[in-house]
């Protein structure tokens, strides 16, 4: 686990709490330092929660997330504990979305003697700020993540690169920037298109930024369970986690890093890849200590595979 | 606008109605000259409306349909004016797919001395015949298409090349090219398999020719509403596009190439091709003007973005 | 035909019997010859039924299992008879997947001096098994699945290499892999996600090897209908079977390859390989026969189209 | 053959020479109405020579000349007669590029009322250039260049897009884009590579800017071969097109649309291609012809092979 | 190894010779049963010998040819003896191509009742017959070719699809499809734009089908060594297989797989499939072995490395 | 200019030198710090000079070398000041390869408790070494390599990532990776085949891992130009940047990242990223700049463009 991440953790929030109590844990007091828009806790054993919190700023995102977002997930890809990460967001508000009097100023001046200089600054800007999303994807531990109330903007962004999509019953979205006069270009057009299943659906909420409920969303894929409230999303989402973590970090990681690869490949190359990626992988004891945890009707969350 | 369009406009339909006389005047009397199969008018600011109009025929497609639609979406992608486009049929059938009468000469018996040049005569007609729909995808003006009753062949072609789709409660839809010998070969087989999220029913659709009606399209995603009639429908299709064409077309254009080129590409290509689009769609001053309006709470009807 | 299918069939089973006679036909009492694991029939005009016959073992797939589907699928492949499959499988239970304790030593203790050698054999072994789904996918003949019961780990990498899937609503699909402490090798990571429309959902699936029943496989378009139990789904089977084998062989299987190309390649590829697909195959009587039989308004099951 | 290409040629000069006489033919005297800046003629049955005639102006590239090209390479494609082309141009210059007087305002001030509407329209310009020189890739008929002298900037475009390549002694070849400030985005910068084996020399080329001579040319592989003077080159350039345009049609044409294939394709992909072209291709008439031309040790050019 | 290549070597010829005696053992007197094209020893341990053995036919090639070379390389695929493939041909020409007597039949009258049936077994058999070169691809030993004399049509296929090419002197080159009407659909089209660096030679080559002497064939890259006469050829060619015969087979043939991938991607996706293979494949004792023999400066022929 | 490359450069060795005191000075008498294995300076206005400074081992690259090399040239890319980049290695030794002894435990024991974890770990080292010479490429400032004496082994994979490559004659590479018992997987499989034209030579190095010679890597294009000596081949080497340097950075700097695109994708891809990436790029001063230097002959290196 990287420094600061355990430096993170190293106050009152680590404990194996059973799975209430875990939820209860979620609801930080505040960002976890040296973070400032993040917090970060680790609700159960090899789950960690990423919580954005800024909740008086409606969890818009300003310049310090993005970078925060790129430090916080690296650490989470390199942290050998971590087998799952739950995404939350602190409050009512999943998020606002950019916290656009924060990014303005790097938004509508670029730096630059004519316009070919203001592009390739304005490009270098959109390049970093779609890493911030990336780091999600890339890392191979699966995310949950669990949404309440507004997801506007560049919280579509975010939460298209996520793993497990859940929501409450009051949760809606909208892939707002249009109405802002600008094509959405962080990840909301590239990944929206593979997470739901109906193009036309897609179509209309890029070209038209109308808001969708938390029904629609579920009949078209977005999310995979809507719930009632906060509490029990975050106790569905902590039990997925849980699931996850139980299981053998090397199946559940390879899985991930195999379904990624599958969506942006053809078939045939896929089952290549994939091939290849178990010619060692499967030369694992964790496959031994799964068979037997299924002869002896044992929990997976009782046997012991070692970190990844 | 192209002075074929523009001919065909000044008549006495391109004024700017409220909603309702909008979609009135959308039942054109006859096709648009110089077009014979089309007819063109813009019942709002900025929409242009496309009706396919040979209802006595079923709306059939005939040969000179084929290459009208090419012109016509030609000249709506380099109209200015346009800004967003919607697509419907004249009378109680949307269309009865290829006229079959009209068509088949070319069809059946292409020119040349021997099979190889058959075939290169046949490859030439059916590569023509793909341009028909590809415009609609080349236009980077969105298509709402609005479907009532039977939408047979190459209609379903012609539909999954547009980007929203609605229909009516008494719409179907029915692949129906391999009753009649063949493989699907303008469209179907390589646009549904995105446009909806279920395989299974891709396949069945297009090896049996079996008929989906409306509520099926709606929960496969086919189409993203189904209304309960024509009239609605086409208010409905005229509001969506009317929002659309209400907002930047510097945003508008580039989301829909950008969900265009997303669809045939990898998510990481994607992104590098958006981030280089943006690297100067972003400097506009569309974005402040948008979000002048958004502060003023002004309707984005009402903000003034110049023509694209 | 292959003489290994023609004596599989020439016992009492392949006389072209009405619908239902052909499904009672399909309760195989056990293999056929040369098979072990399958029973192959015919159960009506240009339809062969492949059942896997283990019911013993639950259906598990075991080292010949793996080798006869390849010999069985590529004579299908070849059998000018041949127009459409039904795959499906004796008893109360799908599949439980791998038989683990015909396959664990190879899979475990694969042979070689060191790592290297150990992870060439097991990579060797791997696109061997990935091969025992594909030839379902390079068989141009439309394959129909239909699952009752429990469809665990390996029986989802078979049944998303199939055309069309249907089940019983007792039916349950369990991505089981992470359970045993591997990824998913031999097709459901390919294929599942093009195969469904959320993404989120597909995730969830093979993260946490959770079961999803049969209405959420509906409603998830991973099937294409739920019958209420094995006798009538099997009917619904055979009559989609037999509507497909009515149809001209030169459109249905020109239909199916172009499908699975336009799964893996831009819509642009696709349309040129279509063109170039068809510029021949355009070029026969079946275009003329089906037209003649659509004015005579003749079923197509009564339209001699020459064999493929 | 197009109206336009027939009345361009039906002066004095589209009879059948022995080679020199062709040769000798092709000097023009100037362009071939309705083209301003190309001359066509027809120096040998079924070739079609295009040149480039701006001697006055050294061959530089007006905005007139890049819609010519488009016109004039369109009907080349349709015309069945041509089965072989030579490109040259009149004069001692190929070319010296851009006529930069003629493009600047288009290029320097493109319309719009902000950055991005001035990039939309600057994109657009782009691609219609760039459409200049993919017209020659995409005409099925081998295209012969020919290069005396200077070929600068948009030469280089223009020859690596056609497919056989020789020069004079005399030749130099300059990629002369970045030192008029800009990246060469017609065509250079992307078939310059797969057009020379060394990307070492592709880069300095580029990047500096600096001349290439003939023998280096050669020895690169840029051209295939390099004669003595302009009238050789020319006299080889014919014998070229002359021996191409002697074979198959069926086969020539093939040949050249499998290799542009190939460029852009994996192997597997374009065996897979190359197989479903030549399914129909291969049931030609012509096999039998040229077999029969080959046992009767006749010269295929008295072989009369139907047009395509 | 397989036991029809065992019993092909257990005559006389299998023993290890010093590289001259090799050679001469190389000149067989006949094919080895059970081929009847094909002659096939082992001159030196590791490194398997397979020759074309129609001398009496210009070793063209017949019906029985292209099975038995799929039969034999699938066998030396599987053969963990074979580390090194030479590949040549008896006597004084390489080969002719294609035997036309034997072959045209096939080709000349496919099977079918229409071209659509006709098109379809047409394909059926170029594909088999692409196979028969790209199972030298696929064969991870990597394979020497060396040529004398003429090399024509079919025999560039086959080159193409190896690894290393030698030639003589006197050797020539033709691509000779265009002549006898076809455009060439078993490799030449698809693999030599990647083996040579000129594409203007590339397309001069296939579309005038005119002969390339062994100089150009230097200095064009198609082959990277000429030797003056046959038996030089031999031997150079077999010490260029006995040198990577001596070296790790974990190293030489994840290199032959990797440069095959690298071809055919993108750097980057090449990368990341490197990674994933040498994952495990850096995981062997070879590589303690080889560097022990760098240190004590032994010979790598005298370092025991296990069979992959 | 970051920092830590500012604080190298300001010793005495960053004045503005005529080309051959440029020259000397590129000497340089060690490692600038904090680099311990890198000499940094910047002996021509906006050319860098890095040199591998380990002359004592061979110029070997140790561990710290591979994180040096990532923190130069990414500090490199983000220095506005910054046009072009020499790198070249001190003494008479281009290098040696990997340092063994320092590098050797990474990667013969990786950590892990299992096959599937030293695997995991093994690939994360891959990926890191990979990046060492992948960040060369993804600077958009193009760098000049000169090489002298032996290149060998990751000096292979480490050259091919530069942009142009000039050595001396008695310079001489080895793709070393095969005799060491592994493939070579930082690079040199992956870009090798796309730098030098001839396959068959690509195979044979890679294969046999012998030795070329500088008139080798000159025929097939490895190299550009072969020099007589280290310091004329570094005039030669700062000649190239001076030239590259003194052209606009908007030019020059497109025109690398278009051509390493080109290298990845195909023709019709590269012409649309191109035209994407000039609609804003060609909105530069630099174009009047340079065109007003041409029209006045003036030398560009007197035109001051701004920095990119």
């Amino acid at each position: 686990m990287s420094s600061i991440i355990r430096c993170a953790l190293f106050g009152s929030r680590r404990l194996h709490h059973p799975a209430l109590n875990a939820v209860r844990a979620m609801s930080a007091s505040g960002p976890t330092p040296p973070f400032t828009t993040l917090s970060i806790s680790q609700p159960a054993t090899h789950v960690t929660h990423v919580e954005l919190h800024r909740p008086q700023k409606y969890n818009s995102m300003n310049k310090v997330f993005w970078s925060e977002m790129v430090e916080c997930f690296n650490q989470i890809a390199e942290d050998p504990e971590c087998r799952a990460v739950v995404f939350s967001a602190a409050g009512k508000i999943f998020t606002s979305g950019v916290d656009i009097m924060d990014m303005a100023g790097e938004i509508l001046s670029p730096d630059g003697d004519d316009t070919a200089r203001k592009s390739w600054q304005t490009r270098h800007i959109i390049i970093k700020h779609q890493k911030t999303f990336s780091v999600i994807e890339k890392c191979p531990k699966p995310v949950v993540v669990a949404v309440q109330g507004p997801c506007i903007g560049a919280g579509v962004d975010l939460i298209t690169a996520c793993d497990i999509r859940l929501c409450t019953k009051d949760a809606w979205f909208q892939v707002k920037e249009v109405d802002v006069g600008l094509a959405a270009d962080v990840g909301t057009l590239q990944r929206l298109p593979s997470a739901i299943g109906s193009r036309s659906l897609v179509n209309e909420l890029a070209l038209t930024a109308r808001k969708m409920f938390s029904d629609e969303a579920m009949s078209c894929g977005l999310v995979s369970r809507v719930l009632p409230d906060k509490e029990t999303m975050l106790t569905a989402a902590m039990e997925i986690a849980v699931e996850i973590a139980a299981r053998s970090p090397v199946a559940v990681q390879g899985t991930k890093i195999n379904l990624v690869y599958s969506r942006d490949h053809s078939v045939s190359e896929s089952l290549d890849y994939m091939a290849t990626w178990n010619m060692s992988m499967l030369q694992t004891n964790d496959l031994m200590k799964s068979a037997q945890a299924a002869m002896e009707k044992k929990n997976l969350k009782d046997v012991p595979f070692s970190n990844l």
